[in-house]
């Protein structure tokens, strides 16, 4: 009979990943699951397991007496909120992606906002049906320079998407409650700047305390230019409202990586909202995603082997 | 019979930018013209007139003996090349809009390069069909962040784009031959550099000089990956040789505002290259362009009224 592997490997990996991650865990007992096609023997294996590596369902951590730690192979970690702590190991940690999503969310917003600002929602379909329609679409070009952005949250995508803007000579603020980098600290401040702003970019993550927050009343007090950006969750915007603002041109435009529904089901109005461009939740995307999702679980695997404590631990009750 | 005006006034200009127009220009005599539909009597006030604002066709200029100062409404004044000064008034000054378009263009240009590195060439037409292809795109994405780019060119957009791409924490190059701001001097140094580079922006403006300047063998010096953005000019550019690149993937894509034919036929392979967007000579365009044109007018006609040296003269003759 084969001995159980400790670490239980679910994580998506491509070449250059699992390269890196075979590598770099030499030595190690490593059992390789597929969740695209799991195996029969997964379950077993992950019940035995001491280390996750990957988002398993979330019901399998209620049997899993042995599992001190779960490396997440994204940032966001709603899906285990729900967590019966009686049933893990005690002193079960989980550790996320943090920062890992930064640079890339942040360029699929900027990437967004200049295709809007810049006529590429029009200019695109029109390269495809080989129309020449520059006299139409040029005066309604816009500059991304000099507008008054308002970021919605303070982690490592809000951030540096407030850092790109202001390349553009943008004016940023950022709203927070709990962050030193914040300049909007309270929801009645945010309130009283959203009449003012050009561009609204949601960078929040999916908590019971944002679900909803960018609701009916707040897209009401944009102004009828204001681009709305969501990297962050689809669960922090009103979606029925925000396809309304859209439809009815009571706001300029939307660039949308997150939604409600993902996929986003064939018959949904934000397919066709006028001057939305829909990223499809790729916005994390980059070529050394996988290879960096290996190396960060890999580097923290030598700290666990070390007895040292582990990097991107969250407080799945806290919410951060 | 009614006196004739001293300012020809042949620029496009919306109601902001001709309000403008009249109020700074009170008490003076204009005839305005409106190129798109040309009036019998257009001719003869040209013929008549001391200052024209906007670009007339070149042959005009041979018949314009009073004319001191035409203000173009362009920054490239490549058109006038082979003016005859001496059928024009000793004196003559021609200035441009010099700068006006450093702004939108890199915006478009930083457009167009985030719109290929976060798939946005494939995600705006998957929309119109509503397809979620998040999986399959996914894997394709790459970041602006880090690339090695050149900036062919050191006026006024070419060095908005380096800043901006620095922004993003590119390692930007530019290539001139008579700027301070060059760190790429020759020809022999840029084909040194081409095979390392991720991003080669051409901001050149067309003259003799850099007519076909990038031809078939320095598209054959990039990398298999290189994106071509070219928001100078098309002449630049050997397009015959860049469409074939194009095809046959030995590029990585390209973002294209210039082409040897503006508007582009219905037939050019540029319409279905794979992986290029066409923004159609749209990259100078914002919100406040022609009233932008109508106070560089009005400024300098203020100091051509107080007999002072006008800003933004060209000269024909050396190209710049």
């Amino acid at each position: 009979m084969i001995p159980a592997a400790p670490i239980f490997v679910w994580s998506h990996l491509d070449s250059r990943a699992r390269e890196h991650l075979c590598a770099a865990t030499h030595g190690e007992r490593l059992h390789f699951a597929n969740k695209f096609a799991p195996a029969p023997g997964d379950v077993a294996a992950f019940r035995d397991a001491e280390i996750c590596f990957g988002n398993v369902p979330a019901e399998w951590l209620g049997c899993a007496p042995r599992l001190r730690w779960m490396q997440l192979e994204s940032v966001g970690f709603d899906y285990y909120r729900k967590l019966d702590r009686t049933r893990l190991a005690p002193g079960f940690v989980l550790t996320n992606l943090h920062g890992q999503f930064a640079r890339p969310a942040a360029e699929t917003a900027l990437a967004g906002l200049l295709a809007l600002q810049r006529g590429l929602d029009e200019l695109i379909p029109a390269q495809r049906d080989r129309r020449w329609i520059c006299l139409d679409v040029r005066p309604r070009m816009r500059l991304l320079h000099g507008c008054r952005a308002i970021v919605l949250g303070a982690g490592t995508i809000g951030l540096r998407l407030r850092d790109l803007l202001r390349a553009f000579e943008c004016h940023v603020d950022v709203f927070a409650r709990h962050s030193s980098e914040a300049t909007v600290p309270t929801a009645a401040a945010l309130d009283a700047l959203l009449p003012e702003c050009d561009v609204i970019a949601c960078c929040l993550p999916s908590t019971p305390e944002t679900c909803g927050f960018f609701d009916a009343a707040r897209l009401g007090r944009l102004p009828p230019h204001a681009l709305f950006v969501n990297v962050g969750r689809g669960s922090v915007v009103d979606e029925r409202a925000l396809v309304a603002c859209l439809q009815h041109g009571r706001i300029g435009g939307a660039m949308i990586d997150v939604s409600y529904d993902e996929l986003i089901p064939s018959d949904h109005p934000l397919w066709t909202c006028p001057r939305t461009i829909l990223t499809q939740h790729t916005g994390g995307g980059y070529a050394d995603e996988l290879l960096d999702k290996a190396r960060t679980f890999t580097l923290n695997l030598a700290r666990y082997r070390r007895g040292e404590p582990l990097a991107n631990v969250v407080n799945v009750a806290r919410g951060y």
